[in-house]
Order: structure tokens, then C-alpha cells, then sequence
């Protein structure tokens, strides 16, 4: 086997391949990339069983066959100080040896028997979606997931497709975020993708320049395909919540009010709220928001702020990082803050801007 | 009590004093801030009674009298979001009031009677150095300075006074490093200022716009004085080892060598390197010198590169890291590293600047 190919190639391949390498592995092999050269091809692969990677190297020169597994972190680490433009690979005995410039490494193989095949989704239904709009939705939502991974129904994003419509939802229990965009789309279909698979799925949106981006789904797997990478994913086997039930159908207190200046007030606020409490309580009045911590050790503050209200007067408290997290992803100058009383949940979203919003549960009046 | 200030003149000085908050506080009150008005001036200071900062507070009005602690974490989170460009302080029973724009915290003060005296050395001997050359000598030793607290002889950095001259010297037994300038001074001194004081010293080079600065010690604590602000450190009462010992008198192999040319070749070779042995061995022959690692798991690398050559062929080896910390801490495009034999101190200097060098111990060659 000797493959000749510029060192920037195998660098970027590695790169992409390495989000999927295991962090904790369960089987040492899949802390390890699979290199394999066949038929004048040559693939990085890399999975840790639950999503994988399958990079195609765009080589000057490939020849002979080969199928092996090499350290993760050494490679990852190598690819990036080889010193020349062009690299060459070739394998001494169960040596890969490395070559670029003055610099020669020899770096241990292992046998790739057990490194599991990384077969993409083969049939099933398939959508094609613009690439930046599915990003700005992905980022729109994916921060109100669980991190818990053990919360398995929660620690990811759920998937929902109806005819020309994709919707994206997570979801901690304690606030929900909810995109949805027209697709040209025929087919019913709902999925969950765990955090790990979307942060997959972010990571592949960014590396590639191609507008749009085709998504295979069999009913156990998801895969996205560009031009030279492919991207495999499992569905999580676990039933995402029937989040319609949480959104509010009417509301008696609307608040429209700058993000910037609200996002400013709780900052504000924060530094008392963030002494043990996690609450602040926002007491709205006709032009008024006045949000209010305090702390048995360290005092209190008052921060007021000036809003459009219609409805009702309404105290209610909140998480301040729950809302703080809301406005990040917001983008209008102003956004709308939907009460039904101080124990429902408020739903926030852009002024003037549908397909978007976000439901933040309050907390106990202390 | 009240106080009229600037937010940006406070948040600057509440940002000076911090460098010198208790972070694992052993007494509760130097977590802390001593707010002190007195005499028509507003004082913030704050001390872990290693170090201490007395900072002058240039208010707008000033009035009354009040001497109290507030908790550091709150004050200094409190000044980065105050809203306005004006800040009101005044005292409201034990709470101190900060208003700003439509913003009022009320912050729980503490007694101030069991905060320590934050005196300067009043007697001693005084020099005055360039502002700017003594940040550069500690820049260029600090960081071989032993990370351990509980090396106390050498967990800081070693001043040295003789006539006209200031040396600085810091080790932490496998690398030491040396740096000496002509300064103006009559008298002989020498003092050791811990790993933490030293950062204090750093951090008042940092902040300060004056040209010299006037350093003072008293046989206990070293002062530095700038126009706004004093701080004060106290010496460790602990006896630097003879360094002079370790520097060698004559070489018998002379190595120059492109700095960034060895600082690439090191990343290379740290490759293996760091998978284990920590180890890299320089074979050192006409022209060129050879870096080898090996890792039994990982495999080897070998990188050549050229040097100018005196003296006689070497083989040493070195924890790469000592080498690549100097080499950071050089400027000169060449390097000199001077060798004795493979089980003696290297000396490495910038090429043509004198007053500047670097031990590093060699390790067993494998």
C-alpha cells in the first residue's frame, strides 16, 4: 500500500472524521480512526457506535490495499505539525510509517477486524434541505435539550416531517424550543437524534460548502451526505413528549420589550439571583417590567425596565438563565413575552417573525 | 457616608484590588473588599495576607466617614453590569446601596475589625527600575519557577541587588532561568517573592501608564508603588538554593540553532513524546541534529533539522517541554545551546544578548 496526498487533504479528512472518534471508549479500537485503501480509494472512518464517519482522502496517488486501525489522538495530533506540503503513507510490517519533509513517523497499527462496518441508511425516505436554513434551525433549538444523557426521551432534538414542513423540538423538562420551516417534502416521519448526533449533524453543516444537504432516514438510522464525506447517525429508541400539551393556546398578559435592554436587566439581576436563589421575579405594570432578586446572605436588586403591556398586571418568577438562554437565540430587536398567570408556562418568541418560539416554565413565588 | 464615582473608575479599581482576593479563604473576611472612607478619600483594599492592595478611589464626592467588608464574588460581578455611567454609594443600616441609572443593589456589608492593616514597608531600601524592562525580566524567568506551593524555596522568583545591578533567577530543580539588567542602586539585597506575589508583581506592571516604578523592602515585605495604588508582599522566609552552582563554566559542544526551526521540529517529536516517556533524544553531528522519541505503544518519530555545529558529536536527551518553555521565552531568531556532556546542565541563551540564560537538566538516555 502507498498513498501520496497533500498533508492540508489528510489533515481536513482527519479532522472531519475525528467528531466521531469515542471519547470514552468502550472498545479501545473505536478510540482509533480505520484507514483503508481499496480500489484506488482511500477512506478515514471513525464511529463510536452510535454516530460514525466515512471520509473519502482525495489522493495524488493510491496504490495496493490495505485495512487498518491507528491511534486517534496520535494521528489527530501528527496530521497537524508535518512539517512539508505532501505526505506519504505506506506500511513496514504493522507500521504505518508517515513521511513529509524531514520528518518520519513509524506509528503502530492494529488489526480493523473488529471495527464495526459504517454502512449509511440504504433505503427509506429521503428530504433535501437547505443547508443554512437547517443550521440556523438546529441552533435555534438544540440549546433547551437535557444534557443529561441519561434523560434518553430528552437529551436530543426531535424531528417531525409533514408534507412540505420540517419542525425541530427539544425540550429539558423545564423550557422547550420549537422551529419549523417549509421543505419541499411528501412524506409523514418523526425521529429523535440525541445531542451528541445533532452536535454530528452541526458539524457537518458547517464543514461543507454545498447549499443544500440530502438526510436518508430508515427508521433506525439517519445519514446526511455531501460530496465526500458521509455521516451516520442511530435514532434514539425512546418517545419524545408530547410537547403540544405545554404550549399555551391563549394568553391574558402580552409584554413586548427590547431583547437588548432585557437581556441587560437580568445580567443585572443575575449577579444577586446567581447566590444560591436561580430566581428572579418580574413584576409587570402598565409600562413597566421590574425584575427583582434577592439573597438571605449577599442583599438583593431592583432592575427596572420598560415595556409595552396588554392584559393583566402579573408577578411571576423565573430561572433568569432560562430566559437569558431564550434571548441568545433570538434575533429581532424586540421580542414578545406571552402570559397566561404565574404558575402556566410563558411563551417567548421574535416579534413579527412565525415558525419560531420558546416556552419557559416559571418557578414558586418565593 | 456617600460616594459619587464614576462606574468606570470603580469597576477599574475594584478590578486592581481583586488580584489580591483570598481565593480559598481561611478567614471568610478576606474573601472580601474593606471599603474605608475616611479624611475625604475613598479607599478599596483587599489582602490574603500574602499579598495586599490599597487602592485610592478617584470620586466625584465624597463625604462622611465608614470603614466595612463586602463579599469580593458579588462587588466584582455587581461593577462589570452597573447601567450608568455615575455610581451612588451610601450606607442603609448595614446594607451598603448601589445605585446606578434605575438600578439599586443592597449589599450586606461585614465588620471591618478583624480585616488585617495593609501598611507598606516604611523603612528599607528603595530602587527604581524601568517599568517596562522590569516586566520584561519577569516575564523572561517566572515560568521555571517550581508550580508547587509546598516548594517553598522554590516556588517564586529570586531577587538579586548588588551595586548597579538586578538580577532575577527562578528554578524549579530541573530548569532554572536568569535574567540581568544595570539598574541605578547603591545597595546589596536579596530577597525571594512567591510564585503568587510575583503574578501581583506582574499584574501592577500591567495596569500601570508610568514609566518606573519605586520598589521597597524592608527585610520583610517588598512594596511597589504607583500613583493610585500601593501593594504590598510579604517576603518567603525560606532560603533560595545556591544557583550559581549549576550554571557551567566552560562547553565542549556549541550548538546554533533557528529557534522557530527547533520550536517545530519539538512540536513534531512531542507527538510520541507526550504518549508516555516525556523523553527526546538529540543526536547532535556536523550539520544536523536528530530528535528522537519512542513510545512502545505508539510507535517513533525522527526529525531532522540543520545547525551550526562547534565542538565535539553529542547524544542527549531532554524532557521536551523544559526545551520548548525557553524557547518561547527567547526572541533572538538563533539560539545557543551549549553542552557539556550528556549528564550535564545544557545552558541555552539568545544568540549576541548577554544577561539572559536558561539551565535545563538533561535526562537518562533510554
Amino acid at each position: 500500500m502507498k498513498v501520496t496526498v497533500t498533508t492540508l487533504e489528510l489533515k481536513d479528512k482527519i479532522t472531519i472524521a475525528s467528531k466521531a472518534l469515542a471519547k470514552k471508549s468502550v472498545k479501545p479500537i473505536l478510540a482509533g480512526f480505520l484507514f483503508e485503501v481499496k480500489d484506488g480509494n482511500f477512506y478515514i472512518c471513525a464511529t463510536d457506535l452510535e454516530t460514525g464517519v466515512k471520509a473519502t482522502v482525495n489522493a495524488a496517488e493510491i496504490s495496493g490495499e490495505a485495512r487498518f486501525v491507528v491511534p486517534g489522538d496520535v494521528i489527530q495530533k501528527m496530521v497537524k505539525v508535518l512539517p512539508d506540503e505532501i505526505t506519504e503513507l505506506s506500511l513496514e510490517g504493522d507500521a504505518l510509517v508517515i513521511s513529509s519533509g524531514s520528518t518520519v513517523f513509524r506509528i503502530t497499527t492494529m488489526p480493523a477486524d473488529e471495527f464495526p462496518e459504517i454502512t449509511p441508511a440504504e433505503s427509506g425516505i429521503t428530504f433535501e434541505v437547505d443547508t443554512s436554513l437547517l443550521e440556523e434551525m438546529v441552533e435555534k433549538v438544540i440549546f433547551a435539550a437535557a444534557k443529561d444523557e441519561f434523560m434518553r426521551n430528552l437529551n436530543g432534538v426531535f424531528w417531525e416531517l409533514h408534507k412540505n414542513l420540517l419542525r425541530l423540538v427539544a425540550s429539558d423538562g423545564f423550557r422547550l424550543a420549537l422551529a419549523e420551516e417549509q421543505i419541499e417534502n411528501e412524506e409523514e416521519a418523526s425521529f429523535l437524534l440525541s445531542l451528541k448526533s445533532m452536535k454530528e449533524v452541526q458539524n457537518v453543516l458547517d464543514n461543507t460548502t454545498e447549499p443544500t444537504i440530502t438526510v436518508r432516514y430508515d427508521g433506525r438510522r439517519v445519514s446526511l451526505s455531501t460530496n465526500d464525506v458521509e455521516t451516520v447517525m442511530r435514532v434514539v429508541d425512546a418517545e419524545f413528549p408530547d410537547y403540544k400539551r405545554v404550549i399555551p393556546e391563549t394568553f391574558k398578559t402580552k409584554v413586548v420589550v427590547s431583547r437588548k435592554e432585557l437581556r441587560e436587566s437580568l445580567k443585572r439581576v443575575m449577579v444577586i439571583a446567581s447566590k444560591g436563589s436561580e430566581s428572579v421575579k418580574f413584576e409587570i405594570e402598565e409600562n413597566v417590567m421590574r425584575l427583582v432578586s434577592k439573597s438571605p446572605d449577599y442583599g438583593e436588586v431592583v432592575d427596572e425596565i420598560e415595556v409595552q403591556k396588554e392584559g393583566e398586571d402579573l408577578v411571576i418568577a423565573f430561572n433568569p438563565k432560562f430566559i437569558e438562554d431564550v434571548l441568545k437565540h433570538i434575533e429581532t430587536e424586540e421580542i414578545e413575552m406571552n402570559f397566561v398567570d404565574s404558575t402556566s408556562p410563558c411563551q417567548i418568541n421574535p416579534l413579527d417573525i412565525s415558525g419560531y418560539l420558546y416556552i419557559v416554565m416559571p418557578i414558586r413565588l418565593a
